[in-house]
């Protein structure tokens, strides 16, 4: 394989642990008001309708919105469900939790080894802000945040790769996904760029049904981003 | 004042010197081909193009080009007037030059103390490949890399200041733009951002006209970076 020069990673799920991050920050705001709830449940209800807000926009019925609006509404929909009543500036509070998710154990001591000879960036359905406030919360040392909110699109939609390809001025080839997803990766492979798979196996709790391994003739496959730095050679 | 959530940087000049990066660059190049001739003035005559050729695009008649594509066409010109015969490869690595800009002595240390309290881009003209070289280069502790190639236009037009608002989320008065122009405080001004004037006077030599001093009613003006951090109470 030729090296890639830039490596553009999914977040939610590949870098951060968003299930156990986001349960944290609902129990927090639920216990405030003394409720009591599955808080994991509230997290997977949350989560579950993350593709379906995005399909709205996917498909035209909807101009783009960002990731924090879609991830919003549902919020305030789950708070009826639940029976948690909170204030607006709470319901701010609480929907950025997401900006607040914690990275899997290895992700910064692997994404600090790759730095040193690869640019990096994610390339996440998140908005610009929700990613740079994580970056920080997290600790990800990004060369830069790339979000599909720069190119007014959702992936899979193949404008968010190619248009994250030219921004680093490269051809595809030149860019390698990383990604939990094998969907994720399978779109990427279309276009043209390289593939690393990294399973996380947790990501879904106890319901997690899919993505337990490669599915795919990826360029790599690495059991986390301190393996993915040795099969980059670094 | 309202403090800002976040600080938009003009690059060129106010964050980095150009002019002696450039003319060191140039001299690299030209003494590896036995050649000599005034190195500064190359480096005026590249950066004098630089408004006329984004004005092309400005005004229409040419579809966004990126900075990097600008500069190489200059290049090409002045490698002629100049009878600095360069291969291909060594024009990419000379053009490449505009990557390669030195900071300010004050400006590490004023972006480094500003982080601690303020989201921090940069808002340049620089497409983004450049600006994420250049910030390794010169160790700018960005939080992401916003170029006004994200927005597909040249500053001052006024999608590009918008633009870079909206990716933080915030209000336009939420935004503090810093530059060493007043042209590019006045652009900002009059879309609702803050603004912060830091004068760099020798940042075109001997050949400096304007910019000496504010000639705006700008939110700050300060010495330097670090003086800047200390009026933003960092």
């Amino acid at each position: 394989m030729t090296k890639p020069v830039a490596l553009l990673f999914d977040v939610f799920g590949t870098c951060v642990d968003w299930r156990a991050s986001i349960a944290r920050d609902v129990a927090k705001a639920a216990l405030a008001k003394g409720k009591r709830f599955d808080f994991f449940a509230f997290a997977d209800d949350w989560r579950a309708n993350y593709q379906p807000s995005m399909e709205v926009v996917r498909s035209g019925k909807r101009p783009y919105t960002k990731l924090d609006t879609l991830h919003r509404e549902t919020l305030v929909e789950l708070l009826g469900k639940y029976g948690l009543p909170l204030s607006e500036p709470e319901i701010d509070d609480l929907n950025f939790a997401w900006h607040r998710l914690d990275p899997w154990p290895d992700t910064v001591a692997g994404l600090t080894r790759l730095k040193t000879r690869y640019l990096l960036s994610p390339l996440s359905n998140g908005n610009v802000r929700l990613l740079v406030d994580m970056a920080r919360h997290a600790k990800l040392p990004w060369d830069t945040v790339l979000s599909t909110e720069v190119f007014k699109g959702y992936k899979p939609q193949p404008q968010t790769y190619l248009g994250a390809c030219d921004m680093f001025g490269c051809e595809p080839g030149q860019v390698m996904m990383v990604a939990a997803h094998n969907n994720d990766l399978l779109a990427a492979q279309k276009l043209g760029l390289q593939t690393a798979f990294v399973a996380r196996p947790t990501e879904y709790g106890p319901h997690q049904k899919v993505d337990f391994a490669p599915e795919g003739e990826w360029t790599l496959v690495a059991r986390d981003f301190v393996h993915l730095a040795e099969l980059l050679d670094v």
